[in-house]
This record gives structure tokens, sequence and C-alpha cells, in this order.
């Protein structure tokens, strides 16, 4: 009889999860269930999100002395939950009130206690060690300063004979991390939770950063991060485990909840470390910081060790896109307790391909269109609106506007004598569409999806209160020319094309006069897009813009546009971010602003 | 002949000026002009508020670097003109490209040099020394540490024979800040530089904090403040001189443009620091800070000293708040290039006060009231509208809605077939006004001003898109009870009250239904609003509420209320700051919140 051989190996677990925002006591419930799954496949160590137990971002719930203590209560719940398996869970942890010159000294109210972005390691029934997040991100999205304190201690775990680094997010992207300190403490195995919001492009970028940390240290990196929909944001789970040479051994699924396991083989990283000659570099702060944990020092053999496949490719760039509006439509309208929605269809592509969306998201019958068609709209909108809610599958009531807009005109006849007709008529139209769409929601409790696109937003091409009216703003931060590739894609899905080929070839029209084209007053969107990427995404100067190849006057023009149009936005419902810089959280300009750029 | 006694004074100008933020090269014209005034006054040396040249906040124009690149060199264009007298002027500092582990990293774009919130010490067309600030603000309404890394040096400066320390704004109200430092390594004044925003009650809070400050370390402090309005915030100037026991000496005006100039006694702060028995505790990380920069070290002898008078007193609270609102209309309107407003008055209390604001901000020349009766109008309604514009000698023109309303009503009859009516009739009601306030602003270029009081807009009490819309809500952080206050207050400056006194006695109403009233829905307003401060501004916990004295289900009924409103407040146009906590920025609540606190 042959002697099986047993190999060192560490089995980890990991949870990609779909946190609800304030839920802590149905996220601690998630969390326990996911717990029981994880010891079931007899893992060493299951790890949860950043924040797992508040969701992420909590913002200002962090100011409610209730809301943290319910954190700590929910976790304290998952650690009597936690038996025969260790864990690390993300949670908001509290230190102790600082007497030494704190980095932001108001963030932490007379009396109370400072704030840590915490990642509980619990084993066996017990709170064994807490780490605090060292790099706390305050730009884009994101304001961990106004609410945390960046931690002090670095602790490495041993459990089962294998040593564990824990730390959060950000503080892996840092080259000079608490990575690099954890390793040259032995780290073998760095276990790197995350709240890690999308945007196009950043999980490819995230691979390369992640594998390049796991060669440089030598150590396995597993990458937990969280999923779904929250305001503005959506997390894209693709969750991953690198060897110690950076190669993706295992990758969870993008945008939806998995349980990622995986055999990590321990014997190759010991050699690895070795033949890489680890630096002996810990000295003062650094090495006063460590603090090192052994929960158990051998390792539990076992006969049969998984096969660990490479699981889910990651997805193409517009693919991704996609996904990511879909969830985050569904998140936004299931996690704010609506079911279903209304969308204004025009003919036009944006409603179009917001009704697709909104379909994937929620199911044909819970969305429903709404043709409002005045003497403007043409014959060809009507048809297609009726073309595309057939194909989609989904209820159009049409209510004309034209005797609504005569009423107002007959109301304003006396004030508005002498008066040339111009934008305010315009307006007009589009604002009584958004309050019957707000009549609606009123009256069915639909939630109303606004179907403008980046590019509107950004030159302010669109009606406050009219066309921005509603509660959640799709494709916000899509730009148009986006908008038909993604439509393009989503066409190709099925064997009939969903949108119909008319409506991507009738040039784009806000139809609130006789015979307007979004070129009158717009640039091309071939041409506008690029600029306003340079722009509003990328902060390049009118002159730097000018060199990429567009005209000046058209550069000043469009910048002039998007800087005067910030009143609007600010009034506008928030929408998914996609790109590299949406609006909203992302980027906070002021109204009041007296820097002309041209 | 009797000998003149020549006493050491320091002669300091501080300008408390109205710099529009992003309006570099308009900030550095005003800089040169107020340099010249002090030269002229004599003074060794003038003090400018903190971040003087591009305004504050600037938000995310630090971002752009050529608005950096403009920055500086407004700041040169600041130092050529800068002859004959130093001076302390606010800028964005750049320092070097830090290789060590910076708090926050990702701030700093790869190739970016780190920002600072300096203070450029600048004498005879050179720039001497910089100062950055210590405690970056980033609660509230404070972003400071998504922009500006902290400063790692202490300038001590010798003028005329007089030792400075320059400190800036939050680096004051920290006991161990700066001033400490700057105090024990001699500086005999502190020339503290600041963008402090108003609230309610914090001058009197900032004037006691300084007088320890100066009584603590036996130092002269001077707090030289922004004034005027910029977006949510109003800079109350209120800037301050303070000898070293802590006794005011100077004091700026409140809400207005103002140039102080004091000689400091020199001689008696140096008695007193004699007696006061300054420690030298300076050791280590805080000693190596401290940068000496002797410019000249005789005093400037000066025949007749000016007799320094205590100046404008304090305003009281309430008077302060009205300045404020006056202030943050004037300025929102006139820096945005508008100069008309328009308002619909009802007949209630608040779009009566607003339009009081209005016309004392702007003059009743560019105030133009509508009033948009429905059936459910009263005439009392129509006739206190009409009372009021006589009063304030502002137009008034009146625009039914009832035709409009029931052109909707026709529209939608099959839509709405068989269903109730409810607050979307009323909703309606409320979006027609808000249509035409909106159509007469795209007609005639009016700002619209929204009315809405901050009872309403925590518990959701008004209608997105209808009352809501407009340019500017001036009195959204104003509770209820409050508006009456200063109402009140406002009405007993004239021999004639302003305000019609039934405005007051009357039930305040939505008149969106017959006989409805406020408190149909709401609980009195007296109950109301000390339920809404604890809850918003003092974030207690329902319990807590309760045990304050309020009725348990109502304190629930509240909370849900305002808990459920975010999506509301967050497409509510940006209104005044005049609270500890404001909705905007100040409170930032996700609006998918899973959070139930009852």
């Amino acid at each position: 009889m042959e002697r099986e051989r047993v190999m060192r190996t560490f089995r980890i677990a990991m949870v990609q999860m779909n946190a609800t925002v304030g839920d802590v006591s149905g996220n601690a419930r998630r969390i326990i269930g996911w717990l029981r799954e994880a010891r079931k496949a007899k893992a060493d160590l299951v790890a949860f999100p950043e924040l797992a137990i508040t969701g992420y971002p909590p913002e200002d719930l962090l100011l409610k002395p209730r809301f943290l203590l319910e954190n700590r209560r929910a976790l304290d719940e998952v650690i009597r939950h936690c038996r025969g398996i260790a864990a690390v869970v993300g949670y908001v942890g509290e230190g102790g009130i600082s007497h030494t010159l704190p980095a932001h000294p108001m963030v932490v109210p007379a009396g109370r206690h400072e704030l840590h972005n915490a990642a509980a390691v619990i084993a066996d029934g017990r709170l064994v060690t807490v780490y605090s997040k060292w790099y706390l991100p305050n730009y884009g999205v994101f304001d961990e300063s106004r609410y945390f304190h960046s931690g002090r201690r670095i602790p490495v775990i041993v459990l089962n004979g294998t040593a564990l680094g824990v730390n959060i997010c950000e503080d892996i992207w840092l080259p000079e991390g608490p990575t690099r300190v954890q390793a040259a403490a032995g780290a073998e195995v760095i276990v790197n939770i995350n709240a890690s919001p999308f945007h196009m492009g950043k999980s490819r970028f995230r691979e390369q950063m992640l594998a390049t940390r796991a060669r440089d240290h030598g150590v396995i990196v597993t990458y937990t991060n969280l999923v779904g929909g929250q305001d503005e944001l959506v997390f894209d789970g693709n969750s991953l485990v690198l060897d110690q040479t950076g190669e993706v051994i295992l990758r969870g699924k993008a945008f939806e909840e998995d349980l990622l396991i995986a055999d990590l083989n321990m014997a190759a990283v010991g050699r690895a470390r070795l033949a890489h000659g680890r630096k002996k570099w810990l000295h003062g702060r650094a090495a006063a910081m460590i603090e090192r944990t052994v929960l158990s020092d051998t390792f539990v053999p076992r006969r049969r060790t998984r096969v660990v496949t490479d699981g889910p490719v990651l997805l193409e760039p517009l693919e991704e896109v996609y996904r990511a509006l879909v969830v985050g439509v569904r998140d936004y309208v299931g996690k704010n307790g609506f079911k279903r929605v209304v969308i204004g269809l025009s003919g036009g592509i944006d409603s179009a391909f917001t009704a697709v969306v909104a379909v994937d998201a929620l199911g044909s019958a819970n969305v429903h269109g709404v043709f409002m068609p005045s003497p403007y709209t043409s014959s060809d909108s009507r048809d297609d609106v009726r073309d595309l809610a057939g194909r989609l599958g989904i209820q159009v009531r049409t209510i004309p506007i034209t005797t609504v807009f005569k009423s107002y005109l007959r109301s304003l006849t006396s004030t508005f004598e002498g008066q040339p007709t111009d934008t305010t008529e315009e307006n007009l139209q589009a604002r009584i569409r958004g309050n019957i769409l707000m009549a609606l929601s009123n009256k069915f409790g639909y939630l109303v999806l606004t179907t403008g696109n980046k590019s509107e937003m950004s030159v302010g091409y669109a009606t406050l209160y009219g066309d921005m009216a509603g509660g959640f703003a799709v494709i916000k931060d899509v730009p148009k020319t986006m908008v038909y590739e993604l439509a393009r894609l989503r066409n190709r899905r099925d064997r009939t094309a969903v949108i119909p080929k008319r409506i991507f070839d009738r040039a784009p029209t806000a139809e609130l006069r006789p015979n307007q084209k979004d070129e009158d007053t717009l640039p091309p969107y071939s041409i506008l897009d690029p600029i306003l990427k340079a722009y509003v995404e990328e902060d390049r100067a009118p002159d730097e813009i000018v060199e990429l190849g567009f005209d000046r006057d058209t550069v000043a023009r469009v910048i002039a546009m998007v800087d005067r149009s910030e009143y609007k936005r600010r009034q506008s419902p928030i929408g998914i971010k996609i790109t590299h810089r949406a609006f909203g959280k992302d980027r906070r300009m002021p109204i009041t602003n007296g820097y002309r750029n041209i």
C-alpha cells in the first residue's frame, strides 16, 4: 500500500458578499450563513469583505453612537457563531481616546473613541486580534479620513502552520505598505479584504497590481471584494487568489455573490521565499508595530486537495460596464424597497437602452414605459417606441403633452408678451413630461429612471426638473458614444436585436422644436466625447485638449458649457459610476466659481 | 521740552476680505489694493485670510494643474507689489514629491507635487518663508484631506523687533498645536489666518477659545477671517485681536469687508511673558520643526500710537443669522452673475420672510414675486401677499394654476382611473408652480429662490421639482420656529412691520387641498423642531430623544420621515448653513440605507 503524500496546504474560503449599507443585523445574518458554508467546506479560514458588517460606505451613519454599538453587537453575534473555523470580518473598530496629536483631531468629538476601518480576526468563538486599515483613501468617491483614524499595529497570525498577514483594500495598493512589513515578518499569505468600487478597466489594472505585490514579496495574495450596488457605486466582486509568482490561480465571479475556496500550496511558498532571499529589513517603527499571534502551528493534513482552477475569466471591459449598470439598477431599486420602475420613452437610443438595462435588472413585468408625444414628436419616434416595447415585452402607455403645454402657454401669455420664443418653451415641454412621470411614481409607487447620458450631463444639455426628474440616473456616467457601443453589445446577445436598428440610425434629437437635432447645439458626439473625457475625467487644460487635435473654439465652447452646468448636476439624481471619474461624490466642484478656463 | 516716551509697538493690519472662489486674478487684484491701504497706514505687517488667493473652499479646482499654476502666478503678482510692508497671504503651496509614507498617498497622483494649505510670508518683494497648515479639517463641511498634506515646518519670523508665529485656522483650535510650539520658541504675536464659516453661536465660542490660547501662552493673537458667501457657506468676518491676557482689544465688522489696524503693545507682552514663566518644553520633533527667520530686529518707533478701541460689538445670535442669510443671498446671486430673483409667494411666513431677506440683499427692484393661486388658495393668502408686496415695495404677478392643473388631470384621467385622490394631486399643483417659476427664470434670467425651511427639508414635507425647484434655498437650514423668530426680529427694525401680522397668526398650511394644515401631517413645530435638532444636528438615538421628554410614537414617526427623505434632499438646491449641522456637504447620508433607527 502506497503512503499518500501529504502536502502542506492551507484551505482558504473567500466570501464575495452583497452587503447592504446600514443593515448591520441583516449583514451579520448573511455572514453567519456563509460561515456555515465555509466550515462545511473544511476551510481553515474564511475572509469577508471590508466593512462587511456595516456595508460600504456607511457615510455619516458612522457619526451615530448607536449605529456603532449595533455594529459591535453584530460582530459579537458573528464571533459567537464562528466555531471550528477562523474568519476575517470587516467592521468598524473603536480605538482608545488618543492623547497624542491625531492627524485630524476634530473627527473624534470630545469623549468619543476614535474609529477604525477594521478587520476582526476571529477563531473558535473569540476575537483573536484586530487589524486597522493604514491607508485611508480620501480622494475620488472616498471620504475615509472623515471618519477613521489610521491603524498603528500590524498583526501576523499563525494559523494551522501558515503565517497570515491581514490588511485592507488601499493598504495593498502601496508598495511600501503593510504587505511589505508583513512579508518581512514571515507572512506567507496576505488576506486582503476590500470594498473596491468598479470603474471601467479597473479589474485588469488591479490584477496586475496584485501580481506585482505577490511576486515582489514572494507571498500568496488573496483578494476578497464586496459585490453589488450602493447608490453611485457598484462593487464588482472579481475576488482573486494569486500565487507567490503572481499567477492568478482563482478568480471569483463578476458582479455576483460567490464563495471561493482554494487549497494553497504552502510548501511551494516556502521554497519560493527561500529562493527569493527575503530581506530582513525590518527595523524601527515598522518592527515595533508587528504583533505575532500563534493560534496553531501545525497544519491540517488533507487526503484530497481540491484542484484549483482559475474560475471565471475576466469579462471584456464593455461587458463589465453593462453588468455594472444592471446590478446598479437592480440593487438601487431593490434595496430601496421599490419593485417597479417607469421610464419615459422618446424613441431615442438613451431611453431605449435604459429600458433594456431595466428589463435585464428587474424583468419586463416591472418596467413601465411612457410615451409622451408633443406636436414636435415624429411618427418615427412613435413607431420606434412601439417596436422597442414589443421586443422588450414591456407595457407602454401614451400620454400626449400637447393640451397641457397649450394651457401653460395660455397662462403665461400676458407674462411673456413681446418676448421671443426660446428654450423656455422647450424646457416647459420637458418639465411637463417630468411632472407626468412623477405623478405616475406618486400614484403607483414606481421609481422613475432618468435616461440622460454623461455627454448631456456634462454640457447641461438636459432640463432640470424635466428629463432630469427621477430617482436614479442609470446612464449618467455613460458618454453618448459608449451608449451606442453598449447597445450594440447588448443587441448581439439575442438572435433578434432588442433595440430596433432605426433607433441607432436616426440622428439624436430632443424633439422640442421642429426639426431639432442635438448637433444644432452640440458638436458631433464623436468630437464632444473625447473633449469631455480630457476635461472632466483627466483635468486637462484647454491648451492640452487643443493639442490632442481639437478645434480651439469647439474646446472653449464645450468647457464653458461644462462649467456653467454645475448647478444642474448638483440637483440631478444620483447615477452609476462606471468611469474613472463620475459626477456626484467623485467630482466636487463649486457652483459659485470665478475660475475661467478659457 | 519733554521727551516723548516711545513704546515698543507693532502695527498690524488685518484684511477681512470677500474673496471669490476660483477668481485668482480678481482676488490678487483685491489683495494688491488692500496692500496699498495697509502700507498707507504704515502697518508693519498685513494679514489676509486663509486661501485668499483661491477663495475658500476651492474644492476640485485644486485637481486642475493649470489652476494651481495660476494660483502661484497670482501670488507672484502680489509679491511684486508687496513693497515697504510685510504680508501674510493664504494660497495653495506646492511641496516636493514625498518619498516617505504619506498619510493619504492617493491624494497626489503620480508625478504631481503634494499640495499645502499655505500662508506666504512676504516682505519687500520677496517670499520670505511659507507656513503650511498642520491640522486639516476633514469633518462637517470640510474636505481638506482630499487635497492637502499637513505642514512639517513651523516658522517664527522676527519683524521690526517683534517675533511672529504664523498659523492657519484649525491650527489654533488645538491646544497642542503650532501656537504652543511657536510661543515656546519665542513668538510674541500669533498671526492666525482663517476661512471659518459661520454657524449660530460660533463667534462667541471662537472668542473664548482664542482668549484661552492667548492667555495660556501669554501671546497676542490676531485672528483674520474671510467674509462673504460661497455656495452653502457664509464667512462672518468678526476678525479679532486679543492681548496676552485674553482680552479682546479689537474686533472686525460682522459680515462686511473691513480693514483692521492695531498697534500692539509689545512691551506689555514681554512683561507678561516673563511673569508667565514660559516653559522651555521644546524638544524632539517639535524643536526640529522650528525655523527662525530674522527680517529686522529693531522696532519702528512711532510718535503717535493709535488708540485701539474694541471696534464693533458682537451681534446677538439671531441678528447674526439674519445677516448671514442676507450676505449668503447677495453673494450667491452676485457671484453667479445674476441680478434679479423671483420668489413664489404663498401668503405664508416662509415665502414672506424669504422675500424680505432678498429685498435686504438685493433691493426691492430686483425681487419679483409671483402669486400662483389654485382653488384651494384662500382669499386671506391673496390679501396677505398683496399686503406684503406693498410693504416691501416689490412687484407681484398673479398666475393662477387652475387651468393647467385641470388639463393635467384630464390628460391623466384614463391612467388614474379607479385610483383614489392622494398626494399625487397635491404634488402636481406644487410642480406646476415650480414649472412656472422656472419658465420665468428661463425667459427673464431671474434666479429662483426657494422658500422651504429646515423643518420641511428634514421630514420631506416638500415637493421635489415643486416648491423645491430653484437655484438657491435661502432658509433651508432655518427651522420653522426660528423663521418666526427671525421674522419678528426683522419686523422690529422698522416702525411699520414689514411682514403683516396676520401672516404670523395664521396656522401654517400648504393649501394643496381643502382646509389643509401642516399639523394634519406633522407634529406642531414647537415639538417637531427640538426633535429634529436632537436627531439631525446632535446624532441622538431615539431613546435619548424620548428621554428629553417627547412622545415615543412622535419621535419614531419624525425619525422615519427624516430617514426616508434623503433622496429628496440630495436633489434640493443648495442653501445657507446657519446651524452646527446643515444638510448638503455637512451631512452625508447614504440614500440606500438599511439602518432602522426605530
